[in-house]
């Protein structure tokens, strides 16, 4: 059992901030700046992958409004939003979070590393035959 | 008008994965990483906060799909999915939009910088206090 799932069953105290049927939202205790929320599915998933529809599409339908009330409440006026699949995608708990990161003035807040190349043609028609396909 | 709005018209082409009433995922054609995938709101919003939230659910409700069918077509077994708001939190197009970023075994994806520390009870007690109550 993950430490989430504690939290979600209240074994485990957290800074709760916002909850609905589906939906936890509590402070980040390890913030990487000031504000830094988590907001988790009730329902159990390691990954976004394996999350039901109606899990994520709860956890989108309140981001919105956590968003808002993150910069109101840290007047943060850019923000990240991260969620992370994988050990080596930098997943620690393997119950899904997305993580709503402020980035404040002080530079405080999510890096990110970014590499773009440029699609080649060949790979787009491969990749896109590919993906739909995958997606029926 | 952004780029991205002029693709949901129609008038710039892309390769595009999946559509729906609500929601247009297509190819990123600056990858960070093989499969790398935008997944955006057909509504028009610079960021999460300003997005309805009925847009903001139809793109969680469709984000486990595409990550399955970007998992399947590009054979990563680790991902990332990133929103950024703002320039300084690393946004270029100002039309909300959710990047799917396969992280692959030879290192290709996200890089994330995080330094976390720890939260201070009165920081805690704080924040809570003001994003609870601008949830209202």
């Amino acid at each position: 059992m993950t430490i989430f799932k504690k939290i979600i069953d209240g074994d485990i105290p957290c800074h709760r901030l916002y909850e609905d049927a589906h939906v936890l939202a509590f402070l980040d205790v390890n913030p990487i700046s000031r504000g830094h929320t988590l907001v988790i599915p009730k329902e159990e998933a390691a990954t976004l992958d394996q999350l039901s529809d109606e899990a994520s599409a709860a956890i989108g339908r309140v981001l919105p409004r956590i968003a808002r009330a993150v910069l109101a409440a840290s007047g943060a006026k850019a923000y990240n939003v991260l969620q992370n699949n994988g050990p080596s995608a930098h997943q620690a708990v393997f119950h899904v979070h997305f993580h709503v990161i402020p980035k404040h003035a002080d530079g405080t807040g999510l890096g990110v590393g970014w590499q773009p190349r440029a699609l080649s043609d060949a790979d787009a028609a491969e990749l896109t035959q590919a993906i739909t396909a995958a997606l029926g």
